[in-house]
């Protein structure tokens, strides 16, 4: 089959790979509905991850199981799924408290920009939908498996209050679905960070309040203004640079948290500077495993549509250009059909 | 009057000084009905913090008002108040939101150490009981100002719950109340790190259910076995040094909260590292007035006895042997009568 493999920075390709098999007994082989490119696939991409020889990207899925190894038990083939980025085992101590992405079992996913993946511990990833979704759907159920997951995440672990005043720092999707999460766990106000036109059209739509298109020592004044000097009471940090948790640091008031679900890159915090301005921080791989039903349900409800945050579709042999528009942030986020 | 001024490093003297004076509308003078040494005390006494000449020591304190400024409107002469280390207005943003160790007038408590003290923003700070309380509740009364105040706030940063495992990195005054602390939340199991058989005696009367007296690798390691390799759901952080944080942070699980009390000499954080860890963390001066009206009626009500924690009593002319004591660990905690 035809599947997306990266060479080294800059240099990925759609080229003829195997067709993933069932390696060991707590595997599914799904055929994809659709997939698509994350932000943090940009990393590797752009040289900022070492990557060790040729790397199978794609690691957000949903489709139709094909196969189940033999101690699969809660998932059968024909079955619509969707799994989460990191793979569980559900049942560990970390899964149980809610924290899957800390599972002791944890892998993460990898090879699903193709048409067929192999989702290893299936038992404890896959969540099955009880009929096969309308095919208009396919794109939200798909957010859900990372992008959407991460946002949600990024709201808990700030402890996103009905009422509260929430500022998301960052306007990739991630951040996007950070202002969608805020405002289904009831936000009465959402600050959304960004200087481009249409992803502050889009954060509007999901739900944000207000725009504030400053950034730096400009943006935390703006957002110093729009509280009344106090700072948000939750700060979502979704991208994970210096800057970027700079800017979350100085928006969030004291005592308040900021989920930040950005892998950080050369961001340290000063223990003493964290302490007297009192900010809570909580942040990691999103245990989107935690959140999926309930987020497959407001899907399939159609009260969210987390796939419009896919500004731009490609067929998978083009996902190179799909890379490129994201890199040169052309687009939010790329689905790729199959 | 006699009180207490540090004049350098180890030297610390009980020496006359003028009779505080209202200052402010706002301020309140009070007769202290026993001071004591903080731990926190200890860092400019060792030279750690630096010091721009003689400072006037001390900041936990109890005692009868004698005079109020002329805007002063919820303590009068007569009554017996206590008040946190860190004086609040108790009305802006932050200490409406609890957090009145930010408060927008934040200033912190000096020259308790002392038979006399001046308490700036006095409607915000103090506390006053409905009748003098009997002379044997003083000590405990006095330890809700700062040290229980901070223990509480380690287990409330951390989110005890009811039923959880708990750690306590420490065992000086502020640990053992977070062991205190700890167990009137309702936690099932609550470790406490000690080396010490006097304090490990005190932890285990406050509640401790196991003592781990290794440090180190070791320490985790026992932490690891005690806890079935999960780790604890909150971690209490009560010294600030390099070495106590990553103590903390090894035995805490992921999607855990560490709640650190001790003012951070040395501590930084790898962002990416806690990110993968999983790690909450959310600590700074403690708002103790949140928790002060809680606190005092436990005291009151002789449900608790945060007072144990005194295991040296001295004269205020005497007040460079508490600290000598406390420095050499020969006393947890130092009250001093005046």
């Amino acid at each position: 089959m035809l599947a997306t493999v990266l060479h080294g920075p800059r240099d990925i390709r759609c080229e003829q790979v195997a067709e993933p098999k069932i390696l060991r007994p707590t595997d599914a082989v799904i055929r994809l509905a659709a997939t698509c490119i994350c932000g943090s696939d940009l990393w590797p991409y752009r040289g900022l991850n070492e990557t060790a020889g040729p790397q199978a990207m794609g690691h957000e899925y949903c489709g139709i199981v094909e196969q189940v190894g033999g101690a699969v038990k809660t998932v059968r083939p024909g079955q619509f799924v969707v799994g989460s980025f990191c793979l569980s085992d559900n049942t560990c101590p970390h899964c149980r408290f809610g924290f899957q992405s800390s599972c002791e079992q944890r892998e993460f996913m990898t090879g699903a920009q193709a048409p067929v993946a192999r989702v290893p511990l299936a038992d404890g990833t896959l969540v099955a939908t009880a009929e096969l979704p309308p095919a208009d759907l396919i794109p939200s159920l798909l957010a859900t498996s990372d992008v959407l997951g991460t946002g949600w995440d990024a709201a808990d672990a700030a402890r996103v209050q009905p009422g509260s005043t929430v500022v998301v720092v960052g306007d990739g999707a991630v951040g996007l679905m950070g202002v969608l999460a805020a405002s289904q766990m009831g936000a009465a106000r959402i600050i959304a960070m960004s200087r481009h036109k249409k992803r502050q059209e889009l954060a509007l739509e999901y739900g944000a309040t207000d725009i504030v298109s400053e950034r730096g020592e400009e943006g935390i004044a703006r957002i110093r203004q729009l509280t009344q000097n106090v700072g948000a009471d939750s700060v979502l940090e979704c991208v994970g640079t210096k800057e970027s948790m700079d800017q979350a640091l100085a928006c969030a008031r004291p005592g308040s948290m900021i989920g930040y679900v950005g892998v950080p890159h050369g961001v340290t915090f000063d223990g003493q500077q964290l302490f007297f301005s009192q900010r809570g921080l909580m942040g990691g791989p999103a245990p989107v495993r935690r959140f999926l039903p309930h987020l497959m349900d407001l899907v399939l409800q159609r009260k969210i549509n987390p796939g419009k945050v896919f500004d731009l579709e490609l067929p998978l042999a083009d996902v190179a250009e799909g890379y490129r528009a994201m890199d040169e942030r052309r687009a939010v986020k790329v689905l790729l059909r199959l």
